[in-house]
C-alpha cells in the first residue's frame, strides 16, 4: 500500500491542466543558438509532457487547456489525440493568442538554455469557464503545474479546478515547475504557489522551489522537515523534495522519509528530467506501489529522457523503464 | 465573554488594509447628478470609513494603504492623522496613479447611486512590499475588504497580510463589500473571496455577497447555516449575514445564532450603513461584549450615519450611539 | 478684407473637434487644494471652451466628440445643446470610459494649478468612424486642438478630419494647446503637431509651443519669422505667436506682422485665457474684420474670462466685449 | 538619365529602416504546417530583405532598426554584418522584447501562408531617440516600409526619419508592404500610409495597397493615373503600381508610363518577390539607368528569388540577374 487512496470507479485516471506549447529544439547541438540553423518541432510544456509520459505508461489521461487557433494549436491537439490523451477539454482560443514557443539551445550537457516566446500565449488564456466540474469529478487524479498560476485568467482556472477537485475528492498532484521569467513580480509566486499548495495531496519540487515558497513564512535553514510539515498541516500526504545530484527525498504525513534512486546515464541535455520523473512516479503511486518503487521508476524514466533529443517524444514505455532499471545499479532507501 | 479571543499586549488594537479614496457628495439632493452643480469632498472607501468609525469610538487604529502623490492623497493622509489613525504604513504612489473618486447622487432616500473613477487608482497599487510583518504582528486585529482583492498588486498585498496575520494570531475581520464594477470577470470574485475567507475569523456580508461566494460550491437554497458551516470548517468563528430589512443574523462556530436589532431612523441616503455597522460591531467585540450587544451597537451606528450627508465625517462617538439607543426601541435575540 | 477666405453657402460656420471634459473648480480660493472642501462643476476642455465662446458670440457652431455614457457625459451634451451648439456629431462611448476631470486649485492669481483625471477618458476614444465627411463639408471652418492628437484613436480621428477638411476647402484652425502630461513620450508631440500643422490654415500658440514643435527641425534663436515661414511653406496663411506679457504677434503669409492689444484687468486665475482669445479672434476673422481688430477682440475676451471663476460659463457676448474695449486703452500695430 | 537625382558626395548609398525579423521556413514543402517537423532559420522582414538584396548588388547599405537582446537578435546583426551592411544604427532592445517570427508554410506554389509571431517584437520598439539625423544626412537614399508605421514608437521613429530625409534631400523610397494583421484598426493604415507617402519620392506597391490608401479620399474605379497624380501633387516623382500577373506600371511626374517586364520561372513559393524586385529596381535607379531597364532588373531578381527556398539568402548578385535576363524573353514598354 502507499499513502494516497485514489477514488475508485472513475472514467479517467489522470487529468493535467495548464501549459501546452511547442519546443523547437536545435538540431545542431554543442554550439550557441546564434550558430544553429534548423529546429525540430515537438509538443512541450511541463504538464503536457507529464500527461504524454503518463499516457505512454498506460495511464488513461486527459487534459484541460487552451490552444491557439492556428497550425501550432492544431498540431498539439492532434499529437495528444495520437498519443491516446483525451482532448475534449482542450478549448481553442478565439482572441488571436499564439502558442508558446521554447527554442532550446544545447551548448553542452551542462549548459542548456531556453529562449521563450511567452507573449499573448493561448495556454494562459484558459479561463474558469473552460473548466468542467463534471470532468474533474470523473478523474482519479488532477495535476497542476506552477506556470499556469502566473497570469490571469489561467490562474483563476487552476484555483477553480482545485476547488472542484477537493469537492469531489480527486487526488491533486502539484509539480511546482517554477520558472521565474513567467512572473511579473518576485513576491507573487510565493503567494500563489502557497495558496494552491494548501489544497494539494502530493507536492513535488526542488529544494530551491520550496525555498521560494517559504520566503514569507520563514525556514532559514531550508530544512526539509520544516517544509514538509508545513504542507502536512494543510492537505498534503506526500512531499517530494529534490536536491539535484544529492538525490530526492519523499516525506510522508505519517512521518517516513525515503531517498530516491539515482541512475548513471549519458546526458545529452537536462530538459525534461522533472517531467519524466513526475509521470513515472505518479504512475507508480497509481499502481499502488511503494513510494520507494515509484521513486525508482521516476528516476529511471528521467535518466532515459535526458539521454535523448526531445522531451515529449522521448517519454518511455513501462517496458523501456523496466529494462533500463534491470541494467542499472540502484541506491537505497535511507529511513523506514 | 464572546467568541473571539484577541491577543493581549499589542501596541495597536486594529489595522485596516485597502481602499482609501474620496467621496464627492452632491450638495443638491433629491435630483439626478446631471442637474447638480456643487460637490463636497470627504475621505471614503469602505476600510477607510471603518477605521475612521473605529477610531472615533476610541479604538487605537492604523491603516495599511497607498495614496496618490497629489493634493487628494495628502488630504486623505492628513484627515486620518487628524482623526487619530496611525498613517505610518500608508505609502505614497510614485507611478502617477490617482485617488479613486466616488461621485454620489441622491435622487431619493431609496434611489442612491455612485459614479466611480477607478482607473489607475493608487489604492490598488498597494503591493506586497508595502506590507510590514512587524506592523501586523503588533495589532490585535486586522480588517480586510473585498475591493482590495480585485486587482494586482493590491490582491497579493492582502494575501500576504493574511499570511502574516495567521502567523502571528492577529484576529482577521473580512467585510465582504462586494462591488461588481471593480472586477473584470464575473468568476473571479468568488475565487478570490473564498481563498481569503478561508483564513478569516469573522466574516460580515449580505446574503447576496455570500451567494456570490458560493457560485461554484453550491448552496442552491441560499441557506444561512450551510453558508456559515462552510466557513466554520476553515478558520471562522463568527459569520454575520445581513438580510436587508429582514435584519441580520450572527452565526457562531459553537452553534448559536443571534438576530440583530433594527432602529427606526429618517434615511437621507443608504451609503455608509455597512461601514458604520462594522466599525461599531468590531468595537463591541473588542470590548468583550456579547454578540447581541455588539450587533445592537452596530445597528445604531448605521442608523445614525444614514441620516447624515457624509459617511466618514458622520461616524458617531460612543456617547452618540448610547444616546441614540436609549431613545429607541430594540428587537430581540431569536435564539440562544 | 483679411487673409482667410471662408467658403460661402455652408450650413454651419464652425466645428470644433476633440476634448469635452469637466472642470471642478474649488470654491474656496487662495489656498491649496488640500484645504478646499467644495467644488463647482463646469463644462471644460479647450475646444469645448472655444466652441462655447464662439456660440456665445453668435457663431453657428457644432462639435465632433465623444462623451461618457453617464451623468457627466449627459451633463456636457445638455450644456452644449442649451448653448446653441449642434451636438448631432457627439457620440456616446460604449466601452466604459469616463469623462476627463480637471480639479482647479487657485492658490493666488499667479499660482494656479490643475489636478487632472485623464485615465480611460471618453474624449480620446473618438475614432475615425465617428468623423463624418458630410458634416465637415458643410462647415466653413474646423478647429483642432493638440490634446486630441495625444492618443489613439482620437489622433487618427483628427487626421481624418483634416483630410476631409482639405478635400472640401473647410478652413482649419489649430489651437496648439500643448499639455505635456497628455503625452507618453517627449518626442511624440513635435512629430504629430507638425504633421497636423502642415495641413492647417491658421495656427495659434505660445512661443514655447512653437519651440516644442521645432525641436527636430531647428530654430535655435526661437525666431518668430523662421517659425511662421516654416508653416507658410505648407498651408498656413496666418500664424499667431503669443509671448505672454510681451504680447502676441500675428504673421501673415503675405509678409505682414501685427502686434496684439493688451488690456488691464483684475486677474482671478489664468485658466481659460487662451480659449477665450481663440474664440473671439476666430469670430473676428469670420466677420471679415482686419487681423488687428480680431486680435483686439480676442484679447478683450481673454481679459474678461480671467477675471471670473469659470472658463466656459464666463465666455462673454459681443456686447460685453465691445463694452469692455470701450472702457479700456489699447496698444498699436507694430508693422504694416 | 532617370527621374530621380540622388545627392552626390554621401558616405552611404542606401539606408533601410524598420523590420528585422526571423523567417522559419518549413523544410518539408507541399503540405500543411500541422504536418511539417523541421524549420530552417533565415533573416527576414521586408526592409531587411531589400537591404540584403541591395548589398548583394554592391550598393553600400546600412540599417536603422532594433533587435532583441538574445540569440535571435545577435544572429540578425551578425548576418547583416557578414553581408556588408552597416549595423552601427541597429540598437538592442532592453525591455525584454523578442524578435518577430514568420513560420512559412508552402502547401503549393499558389498556396503559401505565414504564421506570424508579432507580440512584443523588438522591431516595433524602435524609437525616435534611435534615429540619427547625421546618419540619414550621410546617405543618398532612405527606404521605409509600411509595417514600421503600424505601432508606436516605431511609427514616430519613421516619421522622424522622414523629417530628417526631407531636411537633407535624402531620396525616400516607400515600399508599401501592407500587412493587415499588423494593424489594430482598419482605418489606421490609410491614415498613416498617406501621411508618410506625402513625403516620399518613389512609392512602390500593389494596386490593392494603393486602394487601401485611398479609402477616404476616393478613387472608385481604382484608376492608376488618379492614384499617381495624387502623390505627384505631394513629393513623388515615380509611382510603381503592381497588377499581379497583369504586370507592373511605373508612372512618372513628367507624365510617362512604363510597363515592366515579366519572366517565366518555376515558382517554389511567392514570398520575397516584392522585396527582391524593390532591391534590384532601386539598384537600377541608383545606377542612373532608365526606368524600363531598372524595372526589368527588378523583375528578373524577383523571378530568381521565388524559385528558391528562402528570401534573404536567395537574393541574387548582378551577375546572376544579368545571366538570368540573357536567358529569357522580355516584354515591351507600352508608352513613352
Amino acid at each position: 500500500m502507499n499513502h494516497i487512496q485514489f477514488p475508485a470507479d472513475r472514467k479517467m485516471d489522470f487529468i493535467a491542466i495548464g501549459r501546452l506549447c511547442i519546443d523547437l529544439n536545435a538540431n545542431e547541438i554543442n554550439r550557441p543558438m546564434e550558430e544553429t540553423r534548423t529546429f525540430t518541432k515537438y509538443v512541450g510544456g511541463s504538464p503536457a509532457n507529464i500527461a504524454i509520459g503518463a499516457a505512454r505508461l498506460g495511464v488513461k489521461s486527459g487534459f484541460i487547456g487552451k490552444v491557439s487557433n492556428d497550425q501550432m494549436g492544431r498540431f498539439i491537439t492532434q499529437y495528444l489525440t495520437d498519443h491516446q490523451i483525451d482532448t475534449t477539454n482542450i478549448s481553442v482560443d478565439r482572441t488571436g493568442a499564439v502558442t508558446g514557443l521554447a527554442f532550446t539551445e544545447i551548448k553542452s550537457p551542462e549548459e542548456c538554455s531556453i529562449l521563450m516566446y511567452r507573449d499573448n500565449v493561448a495556454d494562459l488564456k484558459l479561463a474558469p469557464g473552460d473548466v468542467s466540474e463534471e470532468y474533474i469529478k470523473q478523474s482519479k487524479a488532477l495535476l497542476i503545474s506552477g506556470t499556469a498560476l502566473s497570469a490571469s485568467p489561467s490562474r483563476e482556472a487552476v484555483f477553480l479546478a482545485l476547488e472542484y477537485a477537493r469537492k469531489h475528492s480527486t487526488v491533486v498532484f502539484f509539480d511546482l515547475d517554477y520558472r521565474p521569467y513567467s512572473w511579473a513580480y518576485t513576491t507573487d509566486p510565493a503567494i500563489y504557489y502557497s495558496l494552491a499548495a494548501e489544497k494539494c495531496d502530493v507536492i513535488i519540487g526542488t529544494r530551491e522551489e520550496f525555498d521560494m515558497m517559504e520566503q514569507f513564512t520563514g525556514n532559514p535553514g531550508s530544512n526539509d522537515e520544516v517544509t514538509a510539515n508545513k504542507w502536512f498541516g494543510c492537505n498534503a500526504k506526500i512531499v517530494v523534495i529534490k536536491h539535484g545530484s544529492n538525490g530526492s527525498f519523499a516525506y510522508t504525513k505519517t512521518g517516513q522519509v525515503f531517498k530516491g534512486s539515482i541512475f548513471k546515464t549519458k546526458v545529452l541535455k537536462t530538459f525534461g528530467a522533472g517531467d519524466s520523473y513526475a509521470s513515472a512516479f505518479i504512475y507508480g503511486l497509481m499502481q499502488g506501489w511503494s513510494i520507494v518503487r515509484a521513486m525508482e521508476f521516476g528516476s529511471a524514466s528521467a535518466s532515459i529522457v535526458i539521454s535523448k533529443h526531445s522531451c515529449s517524444d522521448a517519454m518511455p514505455t513501462v517496458e523501456e523503464i523496466v529494462e533500463f532499471i534491470a541494467g542499472s545499479r540502484k541506491e537505497e532507501q535511507i529511513s523506514p
